[in-house]
Order: structure tokens, then sequence, then C-alpha cells
């Protein structure tokens, strides 16, 4: 088999086989084929696509480059939950105590990654002590224990979908469907999990700008999921403002704690209880109403607090933090954004916000740039609200006036403010595969 | 400016400018940009093509990426002859002596290159001698006292070119018509001439399969000349079946020195006087029905084979093989191909031909390949020729009987005999730009 007769036969329109996908992955992971060819390759998947059998076949030839985690020693049904990336999303510090409190078993890892504000991971460390990295002995009586673990994924996962990522993020190859469900799948699927709930962002700050590609991608994913026989619902969710009000790591801890006291923004609080709601539904064999109540129950009386304490604890983190949030790590400096007139906010552009958080350090751009916990964007107003002139829209955190400077501007530049209210917008936009 | 931009662009069907293109090409030939994103621009390339201005663009880049060769010393006006490549073409070895017996300048650099048999320097150096290098001075003082000289192509010529067409050979993003037209035209244009005649080969044995494709490249390559201020006329010609009867380094030269005596076949003596003729009328401004006239009388008169004796003799080859062709390197096996039934031959596959004289040794896989002179195949018979049954169609020649007989059935299937006799094929299907 040659890399050269796969990309023609891509390029022409072909269909691939299992064989043939082995071939190119497996190759390009271990170094035999070189990355100009699998960049031509990705290329050519770009315009040509890849139909549901190739699909599956790239995620499950990817899933298998590496390590697969055996969540089999814990009893009763594991629920992984994903988020395609969005502004201000800090759902599973709040989704998975939810769920762990109410008996769905947490065996989660997630990443870093590059973005607008850090990943899962890169939040849990502004909790000091919290230890992102536990011995395969430890997460599992952790687990036994206390229902959930919490930790950074391990080098090994995946490694063919890393490497093939890394090249598709140089060569504009990002954009396409089964390359991106793929990437996805075959993370969740080496995880180890029974099932899967996948959050779509679907908005200006997400990948998928508008629903009928996030239906597209949503379709894929639950068709890959049935396929590796793991039972697979996508929730196609708002993305067109920032989710809550906090962007930036400690603030996001800050704004799940309050919403783990019942306390929280509305949309987070919603979009949090649906998607427990619909992993303790896929748990337990339930309604996903009945996995909702549940879900909100676990808020109101006060378990998944709890269950986030001893999460924290349990990692060797600081819990005082989560009963004085005041004790996160603090910015040097902050800036506001006034609004130039009064109105309705009738837009709050994600992407910018998220680019302006970035900006102020609460993001990576590159691999080995360095977050600062305590930067970041606090909304004041989210879309819908009534402005005044001069009323404070958001507030920027960071190390330097001049980076808040630039960050300010390009945040200003996500408000827009009418006379006219705008629409109400669906937080939940459609459920897939449920 | 950043590459991944570029990419995109160019993905998303935008038309680059210079400057773009500029930047992808020569950061690429300087190794600023790495091979991986120059597959994946080059595949975008394929997928969206590049409009006349781009092509035009890209064609300059690379002329200007190595050294111009100056031939404005040479007195007259230098035609320029370029042949996309086919089987059994060994034109150029009796087109340059005939321009040159009539006064057109030939400063001619040729390449060698992968393909079925060798290039027109591998041709030239199956003469015992025949220096393929010469010095810039002697190479101007040749072409000053005997107004021809054929020499490899220098290393420094459109290094981009080089560069970028070995990716492409490995990518699979060789077959488009703005990368294939550039890559030729490149080369042509930074060899200085003042006018250009295309051989733009067209059918099995050619790139181009189908006379739409020939003329389409054929347009766009005059079109490219034609802006850079260069006369530049395509003579579509037939390559369904191989010219001449000669595949092979040794035996095209010797069916080379035939037609010089008057003596070749017909489809070869008919095309070389043709393209002699076209070079003649552009250089001097007459018709190309005048030029033809004056190409054929070189033949007939002996000064054309004369002039041939020169340029061997010139630049160190032993000229008594043009005297006696059975002095040229002769092979040690052969092995006969024979009809296996008798009827009209409808069809000598050019491309099945050209693969098995690449298996005799004639021609190159690899860039390393080293040439067997002496290896190749004899046609006995031609398109529309009748055949006994066991009557021999054609004699293959080379070093080991194995090697002879895998190319035998590799040859045997090229040929298709019928009982009815094929329509007539022209020639020369069609001229552009003329």
């Amino acid at each position: 088999m040659e890399m050269l007769d796969i990309i023609m036969k891509k390029r022409n329109g072909g269909k691939l086989s299992r064989e043939e996908i082995a071939f190119a992955v497996n190759g390009f992971t271990k170094g035999e084929i070189p990355d100009y060819q699998m960049s031509a390759f990705l290329m050519a998947v770009y315009f040509k696509g890849m139909d549901a059998d190739e699909t599956f076949e790239l995620t499950d030839v990817m899933r298998l480059s590496g390590d697969i985690v055996d969540l089999s020693r814990i009893k009763g049904v594991k629920v992984d939950k994903h988020s395609t990336g969005g502004v201000g999303d800090k759902t599973t510090l709040i989704v998975a105590p939810i769920v762990a409190s109410r008996g769905v078993p947490v065996a989660k890892m997630s990443g870093r990654g590059l973005g607008f504000s850090g990943g899962t991971i890169d939040k849990l460390e502004a909790i000091r002590g919290y230890r992102t990295e536990l011995t395969e002995k430890e997460f599992f009586e952790q687990i036994d224990r206390i229902g959930i673990a919490l930790i950074g994924q391990t080098g090994m996962i995946t490694p063919a979908d890393k490497k093939i990522y890394a090249l598709r993020d140089v060569t504009g190859t990002v954009e396409n469907m089964s390359l991106i469900a793929s990437s996805i799948m075959s993370k969740k699927l080496a995880a180890g999990s029974d099932a899967i709930v996948l959050d779509v962002k679907c908005g200006s700050g997400a990948f998928m700008h508008n629903i009928d590609d996030a239906r597209e991608l949503a379709r894929i994913m639950c068709e890959i999921g049935d396929s590796a026989g793991k039972k697979t619902v996508a929730m196609i969710t708002d993305m067109d403002q920032p989710l809550g009000n906090a962007v930036g790591n400690a603030l996001e801890v800050e704004e799940a704690v309050q919403t783990l006291k019942g306390e929280g923004p509305e949309d987070i609080t919603e979009l949090s209880v649906r998607l427990a709601g619909m992993m303790i539904a896929l748990s337990r064999g339930i309604t996903p109403e009945e996995g909702t109540d549940i879900a909100r129950g676990a808020i109101t009386d006060g378990s998944a607090l709890e269950k986030l304490k001893e999460l924290v604890a349990a990692q060797g983190g600081d819990t005082a933090v989560i009963d004085d949030t005041s004790l996160l790590p603090k910015a040097e400096c902050s800036m506001e954004i006034k609004a130039g007139k009064g109105g309705f906010v009738t837009k709050i552009d994600a992407e910018k916000i998220g680019i302006a958080s970035r900006m102020t350090g609460a993001g990576r751009e590159k691999k080995d740039d360095v977050i600062d916990p305590a930067a970041g964007i606090m909304l004041r107003k989210k879309r819908g609200d009534i402005t005044k002139p001069g009323e404070v829209l958001a507030v920027l955190y960071g190390k330097d006036r001049d980076v808040l400077a630039a960050a300010a501007e390009t945040a200003g530049a996500a408000f827009e403010i009418t006379e006219s209210e705008p629409e109400k917008v669906d937080l939940i936009k459609e459920i897939i595969g449920a």
C-alpha cells in the first residue's frame, strides 16, 4: 500500500477502506508517512469528505492509537460529558459534582488545550494545591471512595489524533465535519465511559457558527458513538454570547461555586442541570426530565457543592476557597468597559470576548503559553439587559494595564446596544440522539 | 503575511495576489515555509484552481527563483521547443539540427527527468564521448561557431519549480492545469529564448489523455508566454501510440539519424518537420507552411544530418556512430513479441509501451536509477498495419531475460488486433496561438 495512492483515491472522491485509513493514520503517527503527505491527504478530505463508514473507521483507528482507559472496575453506568468548546463554559466544574453527588460515577480526564480561556484542568489549577495528576491507583481508589475524580488527560490517549490535529491546525484543514467529529469521538471512546453526552456549541463563539452545521456535527458524532456501542446524546446549545458572566480560570471557578450554591447566572445554571440531567438519565435509564429534576435537587440540598469540596480535598486542593471564593487568585489590575449609549444589549459577540479574554492572559495562543489564573473578564450585562450610558458592561482583569486596554477595546467591540429589545434565543436549541 | 492565511484563502476559492504567491513560493524554496503547508496549499490549488493572473504570477515568481539565461549576445530570433513528454519522442534530436542548419540559432538546455525512457540528454549520452556539460564560454562560442549547442539543464534554473514539483509528485497534486503550465513555462521563460513552440502531447501515453485537456493546457501556456512577451505556439499532437518505432536511448538516436537521412518512420518525420517549420516560421517571420518546406529541404539536402555531426563533434562525441549507427551501444539480450492472431493493429497503448520500456532499463523510476543506454523497445508494427498470426510486433532489448519477459508481457498487452481497419488518427490535431 502506498500513501500516494490513498491521497489520490480520496482526492478523486473514492471511499477509503479500514485498511487504507489505518495505513495512513498509523503510518503518520509512527513517523513513517511524512507530514507533507498527511497534510495533502487532509486537504483532500476537506474537499471530498468522508462518509459514515470512513468517519467511524478513522475514529476507531485513532481511538486504538494509544492507551484505552478501562473503567470496568468502577460499578455503575459511567457517563462522560464533552463540550465542543465555547467562551465561559465552566459546566464540567458544576455538572461533575452534581452527577457524582447523585451516584453517577465520574472518572473524568480533561484537557488543557488552546483557546479563549483555559480548559477544565487549567480552571481547577486556580485552586491552590489541586493535583491534576493522580496515579492510576489513586484515581480508582478515589472514585471508589467519593465517586469522582477529575484529572488531566494522560499523554498516551489517542496520540494519532494529537499529531493529526496539530497538523490540521497549521494547514487549514480543521474545518471538516468528519475530521472534527472523529477527533472528539476518538478521545471520548478511548476514555472508557459507557455513554456520552455531547454539548455541541453553536454561535459566534463556537466552532459551529450556525444550527445546520451544529446539527450535522452532532448527528455524525452520535452516529459514531452508537456504532461504537456507546449511547451518545448531543445537546446543541447557544454560544452566540458567552455562557454565564465569568470568562477566565479563577473567575469561572468562583462562578461554578456560586452556581452550586444556587446563586449562579440563569443560563449556566439551566445548562448545567440539563446536561447533568441527561447524564443521570443515561446512567439510570430514566427520562431526561426526571434526570434534570434530580440534578436540580442536588443543588438545592447542597450535596453537589459538598461533593465539589470532597473532590478538591481528595485531590489536595484548598477547600477554603470553596467556602470563601475571595481567597482565589486575584488580578493585579482591572479595567471597566462602559456603555457609550443607553439601550438594550442585543449582542455580545462571544468570539470577541474570547479573544479579549485570551489577551488578558486567561487563555493560550501557543501550547507553551503560561496562563494567568486570575486574568479574564466578568460580564456585568448579558443579552437582553438594559444599560444606561456610562454603565459598566464588563470588567477585565490581568497583570498589565496596557494589555488590558487593548483587550478592553476588543471586548468593547463585542457589545451591541440598540433601542429595541432583542428576540429571546433558546439556550438549548435541539437534542440529537435522545 | 502568514502561510496559513494563504492556504485558507485559496481553499475558500479566493484569488491570490502576486505578493501572496511570491510569499508562498519563495518561502517554501528558502525552506522558511514547511513542506506540509506547501502540500496542503497545492491540494487546495488542485481543487480550486488558479485564474490566468494567478497562473502567470506563479510562473513569473518561479522563473525568477533562480538563474535567468541571457541569450541576447546570440544574433537572430532564438526559438525554443518543448514537448510535454511522451513515448518515443526523439524530436529534439531531429528538430534542433534541422533548424540550426537553416540559420535558426539553437541554444538549448534539456532535462533528464523521470519517465518511460530518458530525456534528450540521456539520449545524447548514448553517443560515446558526448559532453552534456559545457562551460558558459564553451556554450556561447560553440553557438557562434556552428549555430547549435545542446546541453543539460544547469542546476540553478527555476529551483522553486524543482522543489515544488518534487513535492507535487508525492502528494497527488500533479494534475492541475495551472500547476502543470506554470512549471513548464517558468523553465522555458528562464531559458532565454525569444519565442517558444510547444508540442502538447495528447493520448494514452501523454499527461493529457483527451483533446479538451490538451487544448486547455495549450491555451494556458500560450497565454502565459504571450503575457511574458514571448510569442508562443502550441501544437497538439497524437500520443495514443508511441512516436516512431524506437523507444529507448540508443534506439532513438539511431532512429533520429535515420530520420535525418530521410529514412525515418512517417510519423516522426512529419512531426519533426512541422515542429521545425513552426520554429523557422517564428524566427524568420514567414508562414508555418514555408517553414515546413524549408525544414524538409534540410533533410533532403543532407544539411541537417551534417549539422548533427557538427554538434556531436563539437561536444566531444564520436561522429562515427552517426555514419554507422551499429556502433551505438548494443543490448545483451533481446526478446520478440509476436501476434497471437492476425488482423489490423488497431491500438498500441503508448502508456503500456512506456512502462515496458522503463522496465527494460531505458527509463528511470527514481531520480538515482541508472539508465541502460542500449535498452528499450523497437516496434515492428504501428497502428493500421496488418499482421499475420506469429508475426513479430515488437522487439525488446535489455540486460536480463527475466526482466525482458516481464516487460514483454506489459508491452504485449499494449497491442490490440481486430478484424477491421482502424480509423485514421491525425498526428497533429490542433495548433493554438499561431
